[in-house]
């Protein structure tokens, strides 16, 4: 094998992954961060974040061998814990027993993959922030945030692993003629609030679970965390009434979070420092093309396809990416220009699909899910699946549960279990007749139909 | 009124027009150019452009009295003049009679706007590169391209008008969080080629009209120049057979206009020089928002909206830009927050309108324009438009000869009337029965329907 000096900009969870993968084949790999070392410095300020890790970015981190330490620092989530505005409260299991998703934060999944990396002789450097590429050369110039210095660093590969606001991709977008560009924010942000563990590190709400507040056109969120705390999400309106505009005071915060939330209210104690002194955080989707230059560059994970964060899977969709290279690796051995090129046309449909399935699963997380007929047709999915299971694999466990399922291919299943879920849930009085034999066979039916 | 110091970035046909729109307000009007004097320094380079000059222009021009010199170095269009590959030929009237279209320079028109501008005070910079904008001080810092000195300029308000690729849009997606923006390439490149006048300056093809060589996947078009000769642009994929990667040698080129433009290949002398000597330029579309920062700072023109030229309204929609922006300085006086808000409000529906609608109308033009069918379709439209005007004005005649009709509207209505003629062309035997009175009755009925 041909040995490569190789570059990654970025070491946010997915350049750490990749680094990983590189450096086991051999290539002398190192990455630049533009923040300081997490491992170090408290650089969360305010945004926590937890990740809901599932299969797809499990199988990526079985290869290189961390998932066991990473099991050790996760929570699992058996499904979706509804928190009603009437105080009444709903359980949605994500999948069949033992499939589940992980509450697993990101500052310390990162780190591990850090530490890891090093012991694969990868180099990291901090407070180093990519400036400009010279695409001829393939050097890049380095701003040292420290001491403003500049420094050119020349790599034979070069991998854009920094975020879905990219400098890498910034770069590539001038430089390139004819990039299909585009950035998409919904009229949503985003803001972390904070649940304290109970006495001696006890969880105040039900710990397997993700938590949910649906109230139609926002939403609570909360993931648990291994210390017995829990990180809330507000999902909240820019602007309009209530918004994070509307509620500029916190006195009104706090009325609000009473009417609201009143069943978690009294659990954060927090509420208005933590809402006045974290940031409002905007949600974009970032599509892109292409993603690569000859045998020489490629943009990775966010960089490439930022989505929203409502099917749990945007870490999970750059860990795939990483799966995806190494086989892609494994196939072509030295051929780089045919490993970029055949990762860009294998990831680009799959990264498309789950970021239109991620927008629209923000209308079903924050709206549908306290809908009583959204919750039959799940019923009755989740029933035809179980006597059915070769048939019907619901979206969710499509994308959630099942790495050999593409996103793409997962899109377009959903949309014809979609077609057919509203011919079901049509037929007269089907609140009454839902677990009657004439809707299973009309579902056997439409089914054979389809695949006609 | 509150007189202002100005900057406009870009002295394109669309800046030069707005800073005679402000500079007849009484307003100090700086503008800055990157590339030279274009009336000292022939900057073609291969892309002489030939405008298509239309209603929405015009009214733009005439408002500022300009319009009389324009006309003097235009050539009207009355139709499209298309030829077949078997040597036959159509010809379509764009609208009804004394409804016309007019071929002019893109230099000689941005030649007289920039004369007149200085006519009213306006200073012209040029070799004046934007660099970076700061948004908090209105700072902009030009580099001077010929001795690299850079300059901070300070302006009370500052339009971007620097086209498609716009460097104060670039600055202001890199500081405004939430922008949206996108751009998109077609498929398709285009290049140009040149016809020369004929002995003592005659036309070599039918002088008033636009030609068209619509052939199925790709297309050749020609405008005339008031020096007799015609500039043709022709369309053509980037990839595939043919196209600009295919057509890799003088031989290939000839042997295939031969072929495939047989009736006007003895009229270009120049043919393979031009070929390999023009640049193969690209198409882009480009959408974004919001375009304006309170009362300090717009994008205007191609910078907010840059559109394909297959409807020929790129120029056109930015001139308009300029009319509305110089209606509601008329009703908002100094109020420059509440003229930029609804500047932008206004303009954005119409150019996504425009921008689409273009973008529909390469397929008909390369494509469509030879088919029986849709000739036939326009013919049915165009009777039934004399005989009901009120009623009927053809897509096409909206956008280009109705400024009183906005794109957005005209879109809506180019939709409802295709959803017509679908039903229309659908009738049995609509081929002998076209004049006959049971179609109109049909289209009677079908418009009443849609306005119930």
């Amino acid at each position: 094998m041909n040995k490569k000096d190789i570059i990654i900009i970025g070491a946010g969870p997915v350049g750490s992954l990749l680094s990983i993968y590189l450096a086991k084949r051999g290539h002398a790999v190192k990455v630049f961060e533009r923040r300081a070392d997490m491992r170090k410095e408290n650089i969360s300020a305010g945004r926590s974040i937890n990740l809901a890790l599932s299969d797809r970015g499990i199988k990526a981190l079985e290869a290189v061998g961390i998932m066991d330490a990473i099991r050790e620092i996760s929570i699992p989530m058996h499904g979706r814990f509804i928190h009603q505005q009437d105080g009444s409260n709903a359980y949605q299991p994500y999948g069949n027993a033992g499939q589940y998703i992980n509450s697993v934060s990101r500052g310390a999944l990162n780190a591990k993959l850090m530490d890891l990396a090093e012991q694969h002789q990868v180099e990291f450097y901090f407070h180093e922030k990519c400036n400009s590429i010279n695409w001829e050369k393939n050097d890049i110039e380095f701003e040292k945030t420290l001491s403003q210095h500049t420094e050119l660093r020349h790599a034979d590969l070069i991998f854009g692993s920094d975020g879905a606001f990219s400098a890498a991709r910034l770069g590539y977008q001038l430089k390139h003629d004819r990039f299909q560009y585009q950035q998409y924010y919904i009229n949503f942000g985003y803001k972390e609030l904070h649940i304290p563990p109970g006495p001696n590190g006890s969880f105040q709400l039900e710990k397997n679970a993700l938590h949910i507040w649906p109230r139609g056109n926002f939403m609570l969120i909360a993931l648990p965390n291994i210390d017995g705390s829990f990180t809330c999400t507000l999902f909240f309106p820019f602007e309009g009434t209530p918004s994070f505009a509307s509620l500029d005071t916190k006195e009104k915060v706090q009325e609000f979070f009473n009417n609201t939330f009143a069943d978690i209210v009294a659990l954060m104690p927090g509420l208005t420092d933590d809402f006045f002194n974290n940031p409002t955080s905007s949600l974009v989707t970032v599509k892109c093309y292409p993603w690569v230059v000859d045998d020489k560059f490629a943009l990775i994970g966010d960089a490439a396809h930022a989505i929203v964060p409502f099917f749990g899977q945007g870490m999970n969709c750059g860990f795939e990416d990483c799966s995806v290279l190494e086989q892609l690796m494994e196939v072509h051995g030295d051929n780089w220009n045919t490993i970029l090129q055949e990762f860009q046309q294998s990831r680009k449909p799959d990264s498309d699909a789950i970021a239109d399935m991620a927008l629209n699963n923000f209308v079903e997380m924050r709206d549908k899910v306290s809908d009583k007929k959204f919750l039959l047709q799940k019923k009755i999915e989740s029933a035809f699946s179980k006597k059915y299971p070769d048939q019907w694999i619901p979206a969710y466990a499509q994308v959630t549960f099942s790495p050999h399922i593409r996103y793409s291919q997962a899109l377009q299943n959903s949309l014809k279990q979609e077609a057919i879920m509203k011919e079901v849930m049509a037929l007269p009085r089907i609140e009454e007749i839902w677990d009657q034999p004439a809707v299973e066979e009309k579902m056997l039916e439409l089914l054979s139909n389809q695949t006609q």
